[in-house]
């Protein structure tokens, strides 16, 4: 029977990042606890498979470049793994294998029978026009196509893509399958099969998990005054879920800084302006505070969102 | 129209180690010489797809240890990819990237409809059984499963790989398919589809470089006297076919030294020989040099095998 | 660039009947009233794939006949088509065409995650045995089989064929698949799969349609007194649907002439003899009205059936 | 027994057109000579399988125009359909029938183990960019998908298609399979797996049949005199080859009229210069001649190109 | 027309064995009462598919035996088949064709959409090491795998086989699949797919079926005295049930004899009990009777588990 | 580590008839020969797989009867398998295994890259009509689909069936398919696919037998005078090949006896004599013998055909 060193077996691997060492040490940390066998433990540490792809995209301007794509896939015991697609410049290898890894945790956490993906394209989306995005996402598609699939890897919107983006891939991926598969991306348009109250899902669940917490705490959420920081997707749909189950909602802030009603906001008013204006920077009622004076004001709940 | 920079789009990718800027600097050096237009040499400056995977292998002692396998392809435009499947310590993302960029150049110089790939699994052969091989080779086979095919990419003998190692990824590839597919490999037993003369080509194919060079010099091989460095499948065979061409071999080397015998050695006798003894080293015919005394003898051809 | 005469682009398609032209004169009155770009506009303008089929059969008297057959496919960006199969003289690529159309604005109009299809047989189907008709169908699904599948294009009965048809189908396309596949027709006999009620479906939702239209206008539908056209699959269940539901049916129709009793017909007996005696020509009681006569009968409800 | 009017059948089907009639009339004609069933030639009257597509294109000026594509295809018992795709104003239904149907007779006098198809896109290709036409030709090639393959139905180039439109198709194809696939289109480009000298095969192919009429008819084809109207790919070729087997040229014409040397013209020097110069109209020996008088012109042998 | 000696065509096939035959007899005698034509009656008679298998399993010693594997199919035509997997020495093929005439059977007196399969192969599981039995297994599967799948034929545990087996085989199953498959069996551990209460089915279910009958003849579950012979996966939870019904258990046995309690039994602390110490064998409280008296004693309710 | 008692792992399997132990006898007889480990020897003592399907034809006069069909693969390690369907009332499985391990054998010894099968159908063809036979061939070919391929498994002519025979399975498989597929099947009509001379190569190939005897005993083909028994596919062709090439055939033998002339028989037009009157019955030169007589006629060479 031949010896092999154990621990020099995969050192320094391509995805070693600082980034990835930290989801490890994390997972290291639980191991002791979680009633696996080492057999297990071990194939958990490093992700299934992770693929490079060169993307060549024609740009307006007639050049061809080629940019990087990444997928990396961490677990597929369980069912299908899934996990955002982003662009950004600094995407690497290592990021991916590490936002895997947690993906992984996130849907064992919900006993989701999933596994844990992410990939992207390291790109600078903002440099980029429209055309040029949905020529990348359609060409960064076709290559991913045999590691992709509603039973294999279910790619999600993340960093700088959205509902445009999964549309584009879902129409690629359909055109190679012959028909319609809206079921290889989830955070798609409503409209081609996308779910419904999706967008307001991860606002609304804060609030959720507020209303349990004063549960346990015999508290009633209708009595408590509440601050929210930040009035975008997560934290606007929270401030109005707030008021909507009878709480006060004394503060917020979003970019242009933070508004003060010991009173109560007009939350539903201030979100229609907001929507209407970008920004809540010309919101007239209230009393404007800063961002940091806003997270020191006395309150029942803090949202930092 | 959105502004790219291109030249920061790929720079320090996972597989932009020294070897590969090596093999890319080669490529920069030739492309004003090729007739491409700048797009198409642009996506050849990168491999089209890289795969990293973890393979799980039960060792003989029941620990379960995971190594990390490769495969990158670099163009697939003319047909299939296909390259060597490597076992060593040293297997890196760039390494197999600079391989398959130089594995699609020698497809290309002979004008055969392939691509350029490359693979193998970081790990210490040398420490390893038979068993835990087969079970590495098998499980690293499945892995691949999506990427390689006849039509696809085709793997091949490499370092640390062999006959034996092609048979089992054909066997591994075959069962999942379900029936025997022989194109899937090269490089495997001629019991099982290998090519015949597939052992001696290297050697034989140099005796045919020599005597082309012979032809074009005007020199008549059968008058030629010729030293052969080595003694193995390359060397041993060379030197075979020197002398079935009528060329005087007047020494050899092995692990062992060397060995002169001005009026031309019994070669196939000493093939014979080395074969049930495993070395020149008890062969007692001719005078014992030294291998540096070898590499200087006055002939008209040296062969470093 | 290039100038195209967009207008000279499709004219004088092989489907350009006066019925295709109907239909899509009416989707030019609604097309301004929708929220859809030119080019979305410009695609549901023609159907996405007409299919003419050669259809050999065997006849009874040994003779082989050659059937046209059709499909048209109108839109699948949804999710599959769907729509009945003919068998008629008349059958011809743009009656199809036109079908296909409208079948994808009642998918639409019902938010259904389908699009439209139409297709058939031009044959006699009355001049035919069951045996030729068998073979027929089975002979043209298979010819059919690349182009439908419970992801892209699902049959159902229409003119001249019915469950029988559907169950033909369904075996010839499972044989050819390996496994029982029944989502590859709808209106299949309940015992290999069929939907429950999708026989009362049409006559019970006249009845689901006439109660909301009380509703709006604030009758009690338990009080109108109701006149049907017709008595059989149709009209026979709207009938039993209206008196289930409290209101009272003065008089009906059928092949034979119309009954009148203003105090309120017997429905569910009438049912009985009708479907024992194949209509209400030997129907003793109430009083024989001409079909004329019942058109004009004063009455809350009219159904034509 | 049922009875069915069996010339009612299939009459006025929408491929019925002068062209696809004059077809079949001419196959009428052949039938009684034929040694088949009335089974068989029943089923070679009507193609097997006819597709229209809707072609959805974006023009240059961003325009969204559905253009018609059509394949049809008569007879696959002795192997896959091959033939042309044309781009005219003029394709139809009827017309790619009928042109399907002779390639089933041409391949069949070979021998060869194919059957016939022809489609085309209903489109004026001289008013369409060469982006246009590539985008016109991917987007037909995904819409044809389920009906063509290697062992299904094979493209060629025919009216205003070539090989770069079969480069085309067979870019797109390979992308939809995953990998190379040259055997879906003939008439590619060699560097991409064309079959060399098909470029030269028409104009080869009348000298070989003139070389067997001289061979039967007893003459020795290096004495002949020879005049050749037209002077591209098909008259230029053959004047080459009759040159090369002996003969003498006397005259040739092109768009810019005709030339004369009862001595023979120089060829070669003639192909040099019209290649260079786009035509023959400056080419200054010999005597000019007009296209009519070169027709009447005392020969041999008369190529008409 | 020819004529065959219909009896004849099937007699003394390789499953006829007495088994088989009991089975075909008690089909034979239900026929009658059915409302089906005598061609599908004929079809019923006999399993539409057999397989055998040559499993080839490397011993824990290092000998290569080959094992007799079986499935038998019954009628796929409502369904996919399902059925159970049998590790034993009297595995035969006509053991396993009268069981999946059965399954049949149950599936349809449940108007279930599957039809009866069953299989097995041919070995001494006791002997056998559960790494041997591991191998076994996944070979198994591996040469089953043309003839099962989710939507052709599903195993299911059986005599010697259990819920780690149906892991394997889900395990080799998704592997050549390329993902998780986890309707490829019934039976599954909880942890990767399978169903909560199965294993608590069969017991409760026949409490279920006592409540049904107390129910129709009008007495109360709740005052009934129940003897229960067998107290493992059946007997004990139907013994836990009934008592959670409010019925009084005053006798159970198992393997060590009975115990009696006109009082009533502490049916919770004795399933305890047994499942700490293997059998009710030491179990102090209650009378000690034999099986025998058991099943003689008086009571409203005997359940022979 | 478990006992495994080896010898009775397969004992009394249900393909373990007299003449399946014949084979395997010889296979025992030939192992100690062969340089092949155990592991290998014990896998070639069983067939790999064997299917029974169960084939429902619905009969001239309307009955339906089940007709069983077999078969059987014996080793798929080299390529395909490939073997005779039979069509007899003594097809069971012990034969078709014994036939297949045959098959195995046969192929090995020419080096073909193939293994064996056999397969065939219970029923006894002379009492079908063709139309019969051709519903039986269809059927039980549909039934095969999911074993038999061109890289699985091809059938081939057997006992009762031939061209025709082959002609409908394959048209069976290649409507499955989609496309037409001689690969399927051997021994299928020329005009769809068939070989030239595989009618001959029996025949022929007892010729080419005795010629390369002849040489080897120094004797001169030309000079031999040859009796041949049989006057069919194989004897007739024999005997004209003996006179092809120069012998003397002086006397031949047909169901209807046997007919002598030393000065050699004018074998062509008896050839054609026997397939213009069915037998050699009424030829009227030579002299008429018995068989018995025949075969015991001086001569050098013979052929019992």
């Amino acid at each position: 029977m031949a010896q092999i060193e154990e621990t020099a077996a995969l050192t320094h691997l391509e995805w070693d990042t600082p980034l990835f060492q930290t989801a490890i040490a994390q997972y290291e940390q639980a191991v002791p606890f979680a009633d696996i066998s080492e057999g297990v433990a071990e194939r958990l540490r490093y992700p299934e498979r992770a693929v490079m792809l060169s993307v060549p995209v024609r740009l307006d301007d007639e050049r061809r470049v080629v940019f990087a794509g990444y997928r990396v896939q961490h677990s597929s015991v369980l069912g299908p793994t899934k996990g955002g697609i982003r662009y950004d410049t600094e995407v690497t290898l290592g990021e991916c294998a590490a936002l895997a890894v947690w993906m992984t945790w996130k849907c064992a956490l919900l006993k989701l029978p999933y596994g844990g993906a992410k990939g992207g394209v390291r790109c600078n989306p903002r440099q980029m026009s429209q055309a040029e995005l949905e020529r990348l996402t359609r060409r960064f598609t076709s290559e991913l196509l045999p590691v992709i699939g509603p039973q294999e890897d279910i790619p999600a919107p993340d960093m700088a893509t959205n509902e445009q983006t999964m549309a584009w891939m879902m129409d690629t991926y359909s055109m190679q399958i012959g028909h319609a598969v809206p079921e290889i991306v989830t955070g798609k348009p409503i409209s081609i099969g996308g779910s419904v109250f999706r967008h307001e899902a991860t606002g609304a669940g804060v609030v959720m998990v507020i209303a349990r917490a004063c549960e346990r705490l015999g508290w009633n959420l209708a009595e408590q005054r509440c601050v929210v920081q930040g009035f975008g997707n997560v934290g606007g749909i929270a401030a109005h879920e707030l008021v909507a189950r009878g709480a006060t909602v004394i503060a917020v802030s979003d970019v242009s800084g933070g508004i003060l009603d010991e009173a109560g906001l007009e939350i539903d008013a201030m979100l229609d302006f907001a929507k209407a204006n970008g920004s809540l920077e010309a919101w007239e009622s209230g009393r404007r505070i800063t961002n940091e004076e806003l997270l020191e004001l006395p309150c029942d709940v803090l949202v930092l969102a």
